[in-house]
Formats: structure tokens, C-alpha cells, sequence
């Protein structure tokens, strides 16, 4: 049993000391409607109060719900919030594309960081993160786009976990009820993309990762060998997007 | 006396291996018409030949003379590129900009990113970067900007250092004669806002960093007091552009 509570605390504490470090007050983040950044706006509003203030940036491919739902979020919890549409970047540079979702998608979540990052040089406020720790694994992201912040409180937290972390965070329920989406396109689903859910992959990415048990053992203890491979092959291929550029060591004589 | 010939063998090898490590053939540059992307730019057509491919990304603010020069290299060294403006983009958002010439510069220098990462991955290539030390050193780039990138082969040489190394490689006259600049509005000057020549703050920066001395030996060797603060200074709150983000800890019971 996972005490929430005391979770909730651990992060609220971290968000404080994190930015209080920085020598800035106020934070800045990413509202997409769906739960990691509900869980994250909901931590920084304990956190900072008023000195939260929240972006939603759709574009043409993401759908109404998922502003509906940012708002009904901002509004259940008082949070200030502003929406910035990412529509004419992307129309502006769409036909560079070749209709080529990946590539949509991609540049799309570069021009939200791209959109975050100029909000928080207005308010002179941190950017605050909302990967989650599957999503981080798997790659399941956009390097120098979602993945990019300064400080990220929910990057050790599993998606399937978050839902009960959810509901004690009180997050509303049009959020906590709907299929997980990085809403690039309509109808995209994270769960359909990668093949399973994030209960059947959570599972396995626990004992991989966190208790480093090797394929063989995962298979032994009756897990599919597709599903073992699948993660492990991201993890691998995707291991980049977690890491700084590569610098030339020059010897100089 | 530095061997630059050995220095130009030893980053040609550090592009080779890198690339070979990810299992791809391409790389990508972008070409500002400066000097650091012109130095990348050849050691990487050193390396992988036609498997290079750059990109200009001129805006409403750069020079046009800027992609003159950074044509001029192309045709000298027969490199491929492909010019694509990020004007419309910047001025999709630039109303949102307040007339804030550094919010505009960051915001451009995103926008660039964006676009050679996607042209990376329609060429399923590895961008390439093109920071040099003293840039990074004190923060002069814009995080998930121009700093983006997979491998860097000069983020180990200071900028007053490439100049010789320039005229190694043959780099045209017309990039390694003008005057230093970011190019992010017209007649931007980097030494100008840094206050001092590269020269200055690199012999400073070498002995501070890499030799590990501290102020009062470099006051006691003549140095100006102002330079050094405004360099130490400049390193410390610029030393977030160099880190990864800071995930929080969750102690689960």
C-alpha cells in the first residue's frame, strides 16, 4: 500500500525546495487536459498558490475535450490559466511535413515548449515538468519538446500508479476516466501506439528496471516474451532522450 | 603550439564513432553563417561526405548577409543544404513578445531547433551540434535551442581558439573575418554584450576552469576584478542549460 498522502507531501516539498533554489517564486505549466499534467498543476498550486500560472496550447489536431477538461481542472481548483494556440506555428510549417503524423506530432510538442518557455520568461517562472516515469522509459516523448523543463515532481512515478495518486489529489473525473492520448491527432490513443496497457507494461518496466530482473527470469514468471522485448527495445533505442549531447574529449598535445 | 591537424583527425573520428554507435549514416547541420556551424559543418563533410545535409534558417531579423556566407561555404566545399525560413513561425507568435528582443532571440533560436530536427528525422539522420566551450560555459544559447543536439564536436573548444582552426580548415574569409554574433536581430554583437573580446574572457575562462584557480590569484595576476565576476557569475546561473532536469525522489514507504 502506497501512503498518498505522504507522497503528496515528499513532492510538495520538492517543488518548494527546487524552485526556492533558483532563487525565482513563481512556476510555470504545461495543461494538455489529460492526468500527468492535472497531477502536476494540482501539486503546484499547494505548493505556490496564485504563483502558478497554467498554459493550455492546442493546436488544430487536439481535440476540444481536452481543453474542456484543462478548464474544468483550472476552475475546480482555482488556478490562473491562459490559452495560447499553437495552430498557426504548426499551419505555417505543415506543409514541410509530408503528412507525416510522427513528424506533426514532434514539431507540435516543440512549438508547446517552444510557447512554455517564452511564458516563463514573461513571468520570470521555472517551468515545471510532467513526464511520467513509463513515459520516460519508453521514450514515449518528444526530445526538447514534453520532455523539456527544468524540474519534473512525477518523473519517478509510474502512469499506471498515478490514477489512484489522482484521485486523492481530488483531480475531476472527466480527466482520471479517459484513455490516456499525447493528443497529437484525433483519436490517438498511448495504450493502442504501444500495444498494451500501462498496467501490462508498468508490471514488467518494475521488475526490469526497478528490481533488474533479466528476460529470461520475466519470462520464467509467465510474462510474454513480445511484451519483455517491446520494452526493452525502447528503452534501449530511446535511452537518448534522457541524456545531455555528446562532447568531443580533445586531447590538445 | 596546438597540432590542429591531430585536433581536426580526432573530431573527425569522434563524429565517425558517434554516428555509427546509433546505428545511422546522415547528419544534419544547421548553418548560421558563423563560424562554429561553418567548423562543424566541414569536419562532418570530412566525414560523412554526402551524407551531410545543412539546413539555413534564416528569420526577418538575421542578416542577409549571413546566409551569403554561410552559401558561400556550401558551394566552396560542396555541401548539400536546403534553406527553409522560419520566418512565418516567429511571426505567428512574435504579438505574444512584448518587443522583447531576448524573448524574440530564444524563441527564434526554438524555432531553428524544431525545424532541424524535423528535417533530421525525414533524413533519419543525427543533428549535430555546434556550441563552442566558451558559449557554453556562460550560458550564451538558448536552452532547447541552439544547444539542442545529439553529438558536439567542438563543446570542448573555446571561441577564440576556433579562429586558428578555421584557417585549417579552410573556412571562407568572409565568416572567420566578421564579428561574432548570435545574428538573432541586425547588428547583434556577442562581444558587445558580453562586454569584452572572446580573447579576454577565454584566457580567464581557461584559468578559472580548467586550471581550477580562483579570484584572488587571477586579481593577483592582473586581471580585472569585473571580468572575473561577471564570468563566475555568468557560469553559475547559466549552469541549469547544462543539466538535465531535476526529477524528484519518491521514497514509497
Amino acid at each position: 500500500m502506497i501512503n498518498w498522502q505522504n507522497v503528496k507531501t515528499q513532492l510538495i516539498n520538492f517543488l518548494k525546495d527546487e524552485v526556492e533554489k533558483t532563487g525565482l517564486e513563481k512556476v510555470t505549466v504545461g495543461l494538455s487536459g489529460g492526468l500527468d499534467s492535472a497531477i502536476v498543476a494540482i501539486l503546484c498550486k499547494e505548493a505556490f498558490g496564485d504563483n502558478l500560472n497554467c498554459v493550455l496550447m492546442p493546436s488544430q489536431f487536439s481535440s476540444q475535450s481536452s481543453s474542456d477538461h484543462a478548464i474544468e481542472l483550472c476552475e475546480k481548483f482555482d488556478i490562473k490559466y491562459e490559452i495560447i494556440s499553437i495552430t498557426p506555428m504548426v499551419e505555417s510549417f505543415i506543409n514541410n511535413m509530408d503528412e507525416d503524423k510522427l513528424r506533426i506530432g514532434n514539431f507540435s510538442a516543440r512549438m508547446r515548449m517552444s510557447v512554455l518557455y517564452d511564458v516563463s520568461s514573461r513571468e520570470k517562472s521555472l517551468v515545471v515538468g510532467t513526464s511520467n516515469k513509463s513515459e520516460i522509459l519508453l521514450g514515449y516523448g518528444t526530445i526538447f519538446g514534453d520532455t523539456a523543463c527544468a524540474i519534473n515532481p512525477i518523473g519517478q512515478m509510474y502512469k499506471s500508479d498515478e490514477f489512484e495518486f489522482a484521485k486523492v489529489l481530488g483531480v475531476v473525473d472527466s480527466i482520471v476516466t479517459k484513455a490516456p492520448s499525447a493528443d497529437l491527432w484525433e483519436g490517438q490513443s498511448d495504450e493502442d501506439e504501444l500495444g498494451y496497457s500501462y498496467a501490462q507494461m508498468d508490471e514488467v518496466l518494475k521488475l526490469l528496471v526497478d528490481e533488474n530482473k533479466d528476460k529470461n527470469e520475466l519470462i520464467s514468471l509467465g510474462f510474454e516474451e513480445k511484451l519483455i522485448d517491446m520494452l526493452e527495445y525502447r528503452i534501449k533505442s530511446n535511452a537518448f532522450k534522457g541524456k545531455l549531447p555528446t562532447i568531443a574529449n580533445i586531447k590538445w598535445s
